[in-house]
């Protein structure tokens, strides 16, 4: 489906009906937040799939109870590095030349320019510029779900600190940032369906400078 | 074009031919990021489209000389809110409504809790907010240009605080958060071209917990 058609049909579904989204549609939607660009190429996040039905009722349960969680087919967490460090920056750049082919020393330069004004940063700066770059993917795993005729429910509306210790993050360097129930709309008993999309009007969104 | 594919055939350009992207395939760009989805809906942000090539050149000055701000056709600034406020929230929602035929009163308890939620957090972190749900609108941007055949740099190598002086943000209530020059590769001087895309193994991008 044309992408603008796809952004039109999707709305942040508001009641699912528990159908199960293929498995096929699941990995599309995923490589779609895989292929996502992201800042020098650092891919600062990770995606963990859920639909372990006993974990998923204990993350509703952090998230105001909000129903689309349990009726969802699968969650997507979006959960992006804590911190850049230097080894984390080489790991990424050593697979890059590695796999175009490079020397190993292709990217030497530029890596000690990027620590270089990373490190000063600190680490709050670092988490949120990580989580920034997971906004990207999430938007295009909206996109590509969106495009599937998969509903989704883009989420800030969870406690982050407690899905982080649901889901062991902080041992992994990470932090959840934002979630994705992907189903199927309810279509009998979702309030918002039939609601007119609504956005800024485009004189109020655009501003040409010719 | 499929969104997958679409996402298989772009990279970030580095090296631009010149040539103008047409204004319908401008438009279309503009209206994905304009429909992206956004924290309560607020689309806390607005972009610039800019073609003035004396003012690309000042962009230019104080974006590392990156050669995509001067050779785009089009170069789209997001631009997000610098903090929440009743009245911002308060007129977005008096716009939903309206638009829905609800009526006027419909929205008044979301308004005040979230401006409840909203108001402790303080201005740094609204901008931070606001910044990242610019960042999905973004995405979606690439996306669609992407899916159009357009050419694009996701770019955070500027200097906001001059860009934001250049275009007089400060007086609307904004501050620059990201770049997007849209234009065509120059297939025979743009040396990441022929190299191939590298992203996260996705072993590594994803855990499943069934």
């Amino acid at each position: 489906m044309e992408l603008l058609k796809a952004l039109e049909w999707r709305y942040a579904t508001k009641k699912m009906n528990g159908n199960v989204v293929p498995q096929e549609k699941v990995d599309y939607i995923i490589e779609a937040a895989r292929l996502a660009p992201s800042s020098s190429g650092l891919q600062p996040y990770e995606i963990f799939v859920i639909s372990d039905k006993a974990l998923l009722e204990k993350i509703q349960a952090i998230a105001f109870n909000q129903s689309q969680i349990t009726d969802a087919s699968h969650l997507l967490v979006f959960a992006a590095w804590d911190g850049y460090s230097l080894e984390k920056i080489e790991k990424v750049f050593a697979r890059t030349v590695a796999e175009r082919g490079l020397p190993t020393d292709k990217m030497d330069d530029y890596k000690k320019m990027l620590w270089g004004m990373y490190e000063p940063l600190g680490k709050e700066w670092h988490a949120t510029h990580a989580a920034k770059q997971a906004y990207i993917a999430f938007g295009l795993a909206i996109a590509a779900a969106a495009e599937q005729k998969v509903d989704t429910t883009p989420m800030e509306g969870f406690v982050p600190a407690e899905l982080d210790k649901l889901l062991g993050l902080e041992a992994l360097g990470l932090k959840s940032v934002v979630i994705l129930p992907l189903g199927y709309r309810d279509e009998a008993n979702d309030w918002l369906l039939n609601l007119k999309k609504v956005r800024t009007p485009k004189e109020a969104f655009v501003t040409e400078i010719k």
